[in-house]
Order: C-alpha cells, then structure tokens, then sequence
C-alpha cells in the first residue's frame, strides 16, 4: 500500500471534464498544470481543481446483511486543491445500492470546479453538482466531503466548530454484527467488549438466534438492522415485541420502503423506534417520512455529503424526528465527514472504518467505544504513508 | 452623538450576573476586570465577556402601522470581546411586541459567558440564553448576532461565505411606505424611486387610497403588510383580488393570528402569495404553519437571532414554503446580520436602516435596491465614529 501524494498523482484523473476550454480561459496555471501541483502563476486567480483515484477497501470479516455477501467495498477517494491547501473526500459504494468505480469516476469527469472563483460557495457549486445528473449520491458526496474538508481548512477550524456543535457531546457509536453462525457472533460479540451498544443485522431466519447468542455474552443495548427484511406486518410486530422485551432499543427499516402504509402501521405500534434507512435517502424524503418512521437514519453515501445531511437534522429534529447516522464501510475519511455532525444525533453507527483492513487516513477514531472528534482543521484527516 | 469606545464603556453594564463565583473560578482576570477591557493574564484562557447599553432609534418619520404610530424605537446595542476581539449585536424592541429597555436589560444582566471555554459552541451557548427566560427573542438574538459577528470574525470571513452563500444572490428590498395621508403617501412613494419594490402598510379604511396614490405614482411591484388588520375573510378575499389585479405580489399576514381555519381557507384561495408574520416566531412555528401560509416572514428580533433564522430558512424550504425576510426599525448591526441570509430568500424588506437618523454601524447597504453585502468577516459591520 502506498499512499502518498507521488503515488495519488500516478493514479490520478486529473479533472478535465468538458469544460477545458473555459478553464484555461478563466485559469490556465491551475487547469494546466499536468501534475495539477499548485503552480499558481503569479497574480493568477487561484481556482479549485479536483483529482480522484479509484479503491478498493478490504473488509476484516465477511460481511453479510438480508440480501447480500461481501469481503471488498469499491471506493472512490477524492481530492480538491486550492491555492496550495487540499481537501479529501470519500464515495464509498456497496454494490447492492448502484453506484460502482464505473459510474463514480463517469460522474466526476463531469465535475467542473475551476469554474468557480472559491470553494466558499457551497450552496450553489453543490446546488449544480447535484443537478450534472440524478442519483450518484457516493459520487457527490466525495465532492461535498473534500470541499467541506477544503474549507474547514481555509477557515482553520474543524467542522464541529463552524456549525457550532460540542465535540464532547458525541455519542457512543454501535458495532455491527452481521449475519453469521452461531459461533462466530458469539465471537464477534466478545470481540466488541470497547463498545457500548451492538447492532445486529436481522431479516432472515436466524434472527432470534443471533439476538439469544448476543444475550448470552453481554447486556449491553442492541439496534437491529432488519434491511427491508420481514415481510408480514403483524409477524414484524410480535418480533418487535419481542426483540423489546431482549433489550433491543431501536429497529431500522422493518418492511420493505416501499410498504409505506404498513410501516406507519408498525411505527404507531412499536414498543420500539423504528428508524427508516433504505426509505429515507435525502431532504426531501423527510417530510413524507413522518408519521411512517420515528426517525431517520442519515448518511453521506446516500444523501450527497455533508451538507445535505446537516440539513436532514434541522429538518428531521424541527418535525420532532428521531436522528440516527449512519454510514456504508468507508475509510476513515467518510466516517471522519460524518462524525462532525454526531453531537446532534440520538444513535451513530460510525463503525465503517473500523471494519476495514486497508484505512487510507487517520482522523476521527472510536475510543472506549465513543466517537472522538480531533481538534484539526475540517473533517480533521490526514493522510496515511503507505 | 458620541460612539467611541470610551463612551459605549461609560454606558455599559459589564456583565456579572448570578454566576460571579464560578466566573472567577475559571477567569479571574477576564471576569473581575472593571473595564473589561482585555487584561488578559499571561497563560490565563481567554473568556468572553458581554457588554451591553440602551440606545434609542430616531425614525426619520412618524411610522404608522394598523395598530400605532411613534417616532423612536428602543435598541440594546451589545458587544462580545473574547481574546481581543469584538463583536458587535443589537435588540430592536418596537413597543407593541412587549420587549422593552428595561426587559432587555434585565435579561442581559442573566447572561454569563464566562462559563464557555469558547465562542464557537453556538448550539449549546444559545440553547442555554434561550432557556435563561420565556420570550425575550430581542434580547436573545442580540446576543447571537454578537457571537456570530465575534465568530465569523474569529474565522475571517463574512457569514455568507460561512453558510455558503452566494453574495452577489442578494435580493432587492422593499422600502417600507406606512399609512399616511394622500400627500405623504405621494411623497414617500417618489422619494423611494431608488427601490425596486415597494412595501405598503394596510389594515385600516385607507387601504384603496393607499395603493391607488402608489399607483398614481410607479407601476413599480408592491407587498403589502396587513398587520392582521382586516377582520372579515370573505372581504379579505375580495381586497386580495383587488390588490393582484393592480400589481400587489404578496400580503403578509392579513387576519389575526388566532384565526387559523379562516388564514387556511384565504391561503387555498388567494391570487398572490399569503405570508406569516405575527403568526409565525420561530422554528417550532413552521411545520404548523404549512397549509396556514404560502410562506413565513423571518425576523431576526422575533426568533432569537441568525442561528434560528438560518434553521428556519432550511425548514421552510424543505416544506415547499416561501421565505421573506423582514426587519423592525434597526440600526446597521440588525440588518446586517440579517442580510446574510437574504441571498436565500423570496423577498427581502431589510430597510429597517435607511429609515433611522442616527445609525451607529456602517455595514450592509442597499445599492440602487439591491442588498448589497460587505466583504468584511462577522456580519461586516464597522462602530461609526460619533
């Protein structure tokens, strides 16, 4: 592994897009320069340039929810420079939601940074990346995420600051047990001994078994992750009882998203929050969510970066919506994005990097099993030497 | 007029309040000093340190709306000084809203900000003003326009580029015509032949010569603020018609509050956009107020100050609501914090300034219509020399 900024270049598209000829125009030492090193020609305007590599994370276990098997998660790492300070960014991409390499690197050709005079103006640079084409949300995140980080740094401030949000108040993160054989939660389980609350993959046959195997190595609260994975609304009840009754304090996307009036009928019941994921992606899926779920879970990879996902808790806790935030397996760039936001939210699971074998960055870290800001400029990430 | 430091200082309250004790446990120096000028004790962490004097508004005319007339306007100008930095906040408590010199400052004298490591926790710094007392939203955000100017100082760059926003997106603002008779109606509307739009003052029985002595004037765009003066729906109705069909684009809030069915059945009906003023405060107003109103009218001196405004901005719109940003009778501190949002709003009536004569900051201006924002960091603003 070697990631340092020669090895980056050599992997690198630099950003040409379909705007070249206007980029040259505007600023041509930025958009120019090969090695798109900040050769800034004096008195030149400095204009933002985006490069972005593909990767691929390696994950520790197995991984396996109701509807898939993986060891691997297909990334794209991005970065944005500007007058010499570089952003990082992440779009972290399992496969089942869409995107892949392919698209993401399609995607980001398209993206055309050097058209604008600063990385300041969030809302209108992300406002027409959002508009370059539907869905993609990894995609863009990894450019919401870089020019966040990009910014923090220029105000040489985390994050966690310019919004206004008290790094100590950040939650205990959950660590995920995936769906598997007996012994092997029964491991997992002793393994997670740092953290403070589990969340157990379900929807399949094997869900009582996986929360009885749990509750025969700790006590500690569970979430359970059901990924659209029952099917019968009063089963799912009497397993939500159930599940209440073992200390599961929090279920996600019970039914399948698409089972609107059966989910309302299960949140209106539930001993339990019931937190919609897969049918809750971006701002505006919020409001037609309340009163179907009692909360949302957010994350970057699928509502387009930071931004967006700031306002879902504005939104979410103005309609007195619970906030879970989430995230895919990412390196510890998303999750660093992502954890910013944490001190606002009822339940993080900011494990992603922590399942991976191949981290790419240092910055946030879970520590006695508490998401721990770093008091660093923006997402607060460096990179790591290979 | 004299508005040096020397002068504010004489006029100021330096802030003690109940919590003198614990100050002087964590800041002895930055607490107990009597000028509170930055004696700042080698090694000794910076605190905040809140000042805070009556001011009152000159109006360059008599103001009349529906419900009273008057010629001054009662202000608290308050400053936040935190590691030798100032920022610059204002309480503008027009009478008939129930906030007063003497509430003001009472409230004031509860807040202690010595007990905050750091300007930057917003979230928990305002949590903590608002819940000091019920009501009291001027006093509030003049306390929150004073850490956003301190912050955004702090940081070196104006709020917009912090929010993200586009400067040049700045909205016209309407100039503000109150009931008056023919002549003055006359006058006011062609000394305002600088403004784009022109806002018109109704709710009494002159509502038709207002607008038809506007209209002998410019065909220029006009709002209309109903201060909830009218009383009969069905006749609201009628004059709504009556207001589109001669170039009025938006009424603001044009039944009392209270009459919430009667405003719903105006709103489904209305040719123009119905906007909440009285009837809408603050965030937790919004979600009811869909369906009530086409819009809200956000004021920073209504709902505590720019961190809530800038909620709000983001509730409304993911609701599908239209948003305007209004003013009382100001000085430049008021409306510039204000104005920083404006790029994301509908309309602007940010003309609070202009109708004073004795400002005391220099900051946003209004160039021929335009709210046209300073590159400066904080709100912008700069203290007039007296």
């Amino acid at each position: 592994m070697s990631h340092n900024r020669r090895d980056f270049l050599k992997h690198s598209s630099v950003l040409a897009g379909s705007a070249v000829a206007a980029a040259l125009a505007t600023a041509p030492s930025a958009a120019a320069a090969p090695t798109a090193a900040p050769v800034r020609r004096r008195g030149a305007a400095p204009r933002m340039t985006l490069r972005f590599r593909p990767y691929t994370i390696q994950l520790r276990h197995v991984f396996t929810i109701a509807t898939s098997s993986r060891t691997t998660t297909p990334v794209v790492l991005t970065e944005i420079e500007y007058d010499g300070v570089t952003g990082y960014g992440e779009a972290s991409m399992p496969p089942y939601l869409g995107e892949s390499h392919e698209s993401a690197l399609a995607f980001l050709k398209q993206v055309d940074l050097s058209r604008y005079e600063s990385p300041f103006g969030l809302e209108a640079i992300l406002h027409d990346i959002d508009a370059l084409a539907p869905g993609n949300p990894a995609a863009k995140a990894s450019v919401d995420i870089a020019l966040h980080d990009l910014v923090g740094r220029l105000l040489r401030q985390p994050w966690y600051n310019i919004w206004g949000y008290d790094p100590q108040k950040t939650p205990y993160t959950s660590f995920t047990i995936g769906i598997d054989t007996q012994d092997v939660v029964r491991q997992k389980t002793q393994e997670a001994a740092e953290y403070k609350v589990l969340k157990v993959k379900l929807g399949r046959d094997t869900d009582k078994m996986m929360v009885e195997t749990i509750r025969t190595v700790t006590d500690k609260p569970i979430t359970a992750d059901v990924n659209q994975g029952w099917t019968d609304r009063a089963a799912a009840l009497d397993m939500l009882h159930w599940l209440h009754e073992r200390g599961v304090v929090m279920v996600e996307q019970p039914l399948p998203k698409e089972r609107v009036d059966d989910l309302a009928w299960l949140t209106a019941r539930s001993p339990v929050p019931i937190i919609g994921d897969e049918g809750v992606q971006r701002l505006a899926d919020i409001p037609k969510a309340k009163g179907v779920y009692s909360g949302i879970n957010i994350k970057l990879m699928k509502c387009t970066g930071m931004r967006e996902a700031h306002q879902m808790i504005v939104l979410a806790r103005a309609l007195g919506m619970k906030v879970m935030l989430g995230c895919m397996t990412e390196t510890s760039c998303g999750i660093s994005a992502a954890s910013h936001l944490s001190p606002m939210v009822d339940w993080a699971d900011l494990d992603g990097a922590l399942l991976i074998s191949n981290d790419v960055y240092d910055g946030t870290q879970v520590v006695d099993g508490k998401v721990t800001l770093r008091n660093r400029p923006g997402i607060g990430v460096r990179k790591l030497k290979g």
